[in-house]
């Protein structure tokens, strides 16, 4: 249960390929299965921001840190080891949420081997930021990435304009990067087609980590805080049924409805 | 750090209310700050079927099963309890996804109350499911509920137009029902507007929980299948990239490139 089946005619202590999502980052938000099975790997593969947290975990193992970019050549070295070794891949997030999961499986794929894979999920960006602000999902939602490093740009401005023209809450992953801050002003352009003024925006920056940021504003006044846009950040753009969330005199975060109050008095 | 901050009233020993994510149900897969905050609550609220797995946790504590519906009772007597004990009140997936915390925070706001809330992210039923079959979700996707009990279906059918039309996967919640067997159907007609025969569709059964099914097939072939679509299910619906992922002669599932194959060769 939770592992993936050998295939038949594998031998007994072969290699294995984990492809991990550690959440947020924080221990306290990895799940039980993760750490596990990063407990039990030979080789373990990830950035410093990810592994740090799981140092002493990682003691007296094999620990490939990696940085950004170069994630062709992360991949084939963890397929490479894995056919001997318990290997660990590890993402932040979910890795299954433009995380390591994809390239890792389509390099796995073009080699033609067979290698006990493994794929562990955890809480991704999306959740984890909107866990800082209340419920600014709650039903259905679009997650677009303004990263234009492996998709065009005119495909995101596509997929925003679709996701928006339908008025459902839009979590910006890669909001900003050097190199490209304007696809955010692209992003708010077409929100800004279909929502009016008052949607409510939460920029949510190191979500559950050390120094988090936490702003809460409207499509009329993000201009004034969108400078606190980075890397670091997830940004989630309410739907139109979605408002902001006070209690008593303070601003908590977003509650989008799930449609109780068409039905229900309270 | 993972507290929400009290207000600056407020006195100490006041009750509070935790809005949990379990996760696909697991212990392993139940992110340990959740576990450590339904230890220390007095009142714990949920559905028996995620109450289960944490039964050692629940010992000595007022545990209150809750049946399916009655979502705005089970708000507001988890609020009205957490004036002065300390609550959690749980879901399956993340709280935040078509659970708990939407409901719980509407009537909070409602009611005028000040109480110090947490809600605490867990793995949702999209990144569980994508976990069984590889990476089917990679980058942008969707998450759009086929459940028409709080969302008018012309609604829902011109959010899957929309999400479909830009070729991005498509995770369906809440595909089937009593009461609601067409749903499906009408949703693979608007899949079908847009996407190919060959174009992979998963159905995941319990992920990650005892009884889980996995199935994938294509939208040519899914009629045949798609009597295995229940409540306890999730369909992804690839988008125009997506394909099967073989490995040898068995299919593990699906893969979604994220466009490395566009700028790299292996």
């Amino acid at each position: 249960m939770g592992e993936s089946l050998l295939p038949s005619h594998a031998e007994p202590n072969k290699g294995s390929l984990a492809i991990i999502g550690l959440g947020p980052g924080r221990r306290d938000y990895i799940t039980p299965r993760a750490l596990k099975v990063i407990a039990g790997a030979d080789y373990v593969i990830g950035n410093a921001q990810y592994l740090d947290p799981l140092e002493p975990l990682l003691s007296g193992k094999n620990v490939i840190r990696s940085s950004m970019g170069k994630e062709v050549e992360r991949a084939q070295q963890a397929i490479d080891l894995a056919h001997s070794n318990a290997v660990a891949i590890v993402s932040g997030g979910d890795a299954g949420v433009y995380g390591m999961a994809s390239i890792v499986l389509e390099v796995l794929e073009h080699s033609g081997s067979e290698i006990d894979v493994e794929v562990i999920p955890g809480v991704t960006a999306a959740n984890a930021a909107a866990s800082r602000i209340g419920s600014p999902l709650s039903g259905d939602f679009a997650v677009i990435s303004l990263s234009d490093l492996l998709t065009p740009l005119e495909v995101i401005e596509q997929r925003l304009d679709a996701v928006f023209s339908v008025g459902i809450p839009v979590v910006l992953y890669n909001p900003k990067s050097r190199g490209r801050p304007h696809n955010f002003d692209i992003a708010l352009a077409h929100a800004r087609r279909y929502l009016g003024a008052e949607t409510p925006v939460a920029i949510v920056r190191n979500a559950l980590r050390e120094e988090e940021e936490v702003t809460v504003t409207t499509l009329a006044n993000v201009e004034s805080v969108k400078n606190t846009v980075d890397m670091h950040t997830t940004v989630i753009i309410g739907g139109k049924e979605s408002r902001i969330w006070r209690m008593g005199n303070d601003v908590k975060g977003i509650i989008t409805p799930r449609g109780y109050h068409h039905k229900y008095v309270y």
